[in-house]
């Protein structure tokens, strides 16, 4: 039986690359070989065992790949395809994903829903920091890369791109709309590009590390708010000259962010909420208008299947955004663990790795 | 200068019944004699000093009368016809207004939003527990009383019909949901009468008084919880066999019963808030899936305007929902006093009083 | 090899029994033992040749059964279970099922978007006038139908009740909209029905036969306008006090009928058109406001899927609609030919025929 | 009494400079002093008499000037400030207004809605090419031009932007979607800026003049197709591989641009119509799907008011677009015939004339 190299998890703390066999291919699976992929927040979450997954589970979410082999039942696609798939891999056949709530997939649950069930890679099956992976319900889930497009240019697609932006769908951003994104981090950076594609008239950004600010104002933003220098609520009830924003997205997952977005919505604004928290939230009574000032808070998980990608790899393909600037070091797979060291610690100005099998 | 008799606020404690001046008609105003009011629980919280309004202010933003006289620039309607006002009486010419936000009207801002503006009766203006109420921004905020309708058929339309059924709306409930209503005072029995007009398949209406148990399922609920006997997010879970509701709309203002109705969220649903509260809130990690879930928390004030309250009525008039039932007291004006008692102490079965100058 | 009656289209004009193998079973089907079909209007377009469909194929859509056999990988259902499929059967994993279109599912090809490509039973692969149907991508398809109802009550949910109801669902339907529905056969009933249970305040159903109008009546038209007796578009100003409708919904598929449609709409108003049509379509310039009225005509091809069907399947079992009255004849299988004569001759006030193997 | 100088409607094929009194100032009124102004196409067909309108009206609706006198009920302005005023002035308090239909504003009809009744500047009351302008209901529509930004800058804001625009937004344009818009002269041009800046992947703009394609380019598109030198319909079946694209725009009102539109759709895409339909419109059999490719088809008038206003110099001032450049020719008010007569047979590459009284 052939093997590979993956990076598993092996208890809180321990990410390590293991050797196991290379997958069977179901009737509906594709087997990748991947070619490039990259480690997300969520990753060392994982790793520091703050969300818990089995042990000898292969990490990652991201791939990049070349088809290896595709199942008995998949049509369509053909071996050697350079493809990618999303974070979130839909069945296709759950009511929450004829719904259009895909990342919501109860496939194989008694009533159709389960609460972030369409994330499976590196978290209820295999994952794809490894030389290969198993990309499940394939025939949805493949999305081939456009000529003329490098590993780098679409590695954001699978999660943060489809993430960040979706902090801007999710917001209903219309055009003219003032758009203030809480953390510049890689998703809170694709949510400053994603408010500006779709029309956003002003995009303020606020983070702490000159280095994302830079990228945000690259991205988009046309104020950065440095925190640490300045209460960022003020700063932009400033700079909206009292007014508040229309859409607040919050891209960290804590507190004193989502605080801070309900705190600068103007009546009738949107709270488009993205980031992972790890403890109850607090909405205070006044920054809520007593529950009468029209708002809504909105949280989105990553969307994925092969349309999104599709749409998401045409956006990177006719020049709309670039974020292969994001990709800031590189590493062999073999040199994960440097990697997962480097990212988990921010350490050297890192956005994104990239990690080549 | 005539005069006219108007419950004015006093102190906290005390709303009385006064003689005040019957007021000056603007160019775009209309003078109203008023023919029945309500009393509003918010009426309540103004007396008990929990809403701070100015002493001497006329209190009830629940008119139906006749027009006594017009503003000079208004145009469209004539002296004697029948008409009602929402509680929420839209400027027309805001940037609130102009996005659809009237509730939010911010007139008279710099920026053209303002929490709650839209609220001016018995608000921020003199409200219409009186024999007259001036009606600002007529042309917007008459709207005729259909030939045929009675004063306490029409009398939920100016706040608890557009708030119940807003709380339905907001939900974005579609054909087949199912949908939670917690609370089953006069609001959340309109939103409970909302929902099954917007086709929700199954609608589980949750309180503790018997009597308002059986209006609600008079007015659409399937099934009925009496959260004093049992837990109602069990019981929910176990009514949709533990897949949860499309739909929770929260009809009270309280923490217990916001946070039960993420508790039965199936993932991807909706919260639609009505309640008016009165602290913090708190969102629970767990039932809000770390903030993964693609769940909607939407809050909504009463709609108003005259064609909101066009629609409402015309429900009403092809015998969609009768809401008439909910009149379960009559006091004349001068007896306001006992009114106020009673209803704010919900004694003896009250839902809502009809109060005749 | 087991053999099976059904009935199959062999020229125009020629719709006969026929015996054909029972069909295998692949991995992601399911071979279902009808117990109750119908026949559609689109049925009687196949058998004059005025849709054409290859020779030998079965016909029929609306599939009420017993699962037989699962095939390998299809998990989540059990033989034996009581289940129905929808007219459309989406494969989940083309682009369009990502979209949230799988009425226009492109399974199969180059770009994922097919025109009508959702429905296949009858029309690309064999129906369910037969003793056994093979429902594709079952995991997707099977609904199980709640216990308590029978197969007349489940009859009208694959086909006639999903469309009906995406008619009032394209319109937009909100409370308090006045609505019209042009032609009162199955679907346009349906159209009734659904406008109904979204709220509208009034309908307005338009058909010339007295046993619709009654029908149509029965569930939920405030009121009924005979186009024969008078003309509807008068008839419907004239209703409407010179305002026009806000939704208009074509259920017939000719010009007069959309074109009323048109002019009973007023600015602003939406046209949900249903009808199959057999030539160009004009759109009057008055009625159209030479394109300056804010208009919108958006035509729905039924929506099918699991999720589709259970929803609809809830509205009936609720009690909220009860579309079996709308059987007015029965026939068995082997006798489809007298059945077919019947249907497509519009005899002896039939609606639906329920035809039982 | 004051006289000005104003361009006024005298018989079809005669627009003449006249003198007329400077208006009077009603309670809700402001008089601008127009500083620059332009013609639009409309006021062509008003000129050619297709579109008539009474003799002695002044015509033109983009303006953009000084209040120099605001009515006695007008707050929240004051003399001095430079401001525009959308070509569609609502009244704010109609029906059709509170539903957000404000370009169908049916102030003073017995119903609320009317056909462009939000159309008033040069239509139903003088227009702007005069040295005054009256803006009725001028709270809801003066709409302060920000600091920095020039009268030409803006001057597209009241009409051609708002509409273009409209265009993409009726479209419901997505991230990622793929569009086609015919017809590049000011209109289509917007149209095509408004789809680059709400998400579009990919812009098709059609047109025969080199100086409009050339101006695409420039604005947004990624593709461009002359139609008198091949078939606009084959060449963006080739540029989408055969698949078509999700939203086209008409933007010029002619059967054939209208056709093509349909021809290139996807199936379930939106035909977003802004043209100015001469004659009535025929819709293909084949293009439609005979009604069962869940089309969409909705046309759009100019929205106004000052929110839009303010949202589009928002956009302006941001950098987000700069529609400057299509000022190609500049006029004194005086000389407007000879601006008519350039515009109206579009020589010297017009795009839109500033006319400065």
């Amino acid at each position: 039986m052939a093997k590979m190299k993956a990076a598993v998890f092996v208890e809180p703390g321990r990410i390590e690359l293991d050797e196991k066999p290379v997958p069977d291919v179901g009737p509906l699976d594709a087997l990748i070989r991947v070619t490039t992929t990259t480690i997300c927040g969520t990753d060392v979450h994982i790793l520091k065992g703050e969300y818990p997954v089995k042990p000898g589970l292969t990490i990652g979410h991201e791939p990049v790949g070349v088809i290896e082999k595709l199942g008995s039942a998949v049509t369509g696609f053909s071996e050697g395809q350079r493809v990618i798939a999303g974070a979130i891999t839909p069945s296709g056949h759950s009511n929450a994903c004829q719904c259009g709530q895909a990342a919501q997939d109860g496939h194989g649950t008694r009533h159709g829903w389960k609460p972030m069930g369409g994330w499976r890679f590196g978290n209820t099956i295999d994952g794809c920091q490894a030389e290969y992976v198993l990309v499940p319900d394939a025939m949805g889930n493949l999305a081939p890369v456009p000529d003329g497009l490098s590993d780098e240019q679409v590695l954001m697609c699978p999660d943060i791109m489809s993430t960040g932006f979706a902090g801007a769908e999710s917001g209903g951003i219309r055009i003219g709309d003032v758009v203030a994104v809480f953390a510049q981090g890689p998703i809170g950076l694709c949510a400053t590009a994603g408010a500006k594609l779709m029309g956003a008239s002003t995009i303020i950004a606020v983070d702490r590390l000159p280095e994302r600010l830079a990228m945000s104002k690259r991205l988009g933003a046309d104020h950065v708010v440095d925190f640490s220098a300045s209460d960022p609520v003020e700063e932009i009830m400033r700079l909206t000259d009292g007014r508040g924003v229309d859409v607040a997205i919050e891209a960290l997952g804590t507190q004193s962010t989502f605080e801070a977005c309900l705190r600068v919505l103007r009546p009738g604004g949107t709270l488009s909420s993205l980031g992972v928290y790890s403890s109850d939230l607090k909405i205070p009574l006044d920054a809520f208008a007593a529950g009468l000032g029209d708002h809504r808070i909105i949280t989105t998980l990553c969307p994925g299947g092969k349309e999104r990608m599709r749409r998401l790899m045409s956006m990177i393909a006719s020049g709309r955004v670039d974020l292969g600037a994001m990709v800031t070091h590189r590493y062999r797979l073999d040199d994960i663990q440097d990697a997962y060291e480097l990212f988990s610690n921010q350490r050297d100005g890192v956005f994104k790795v990239a990690i080549t099998p």
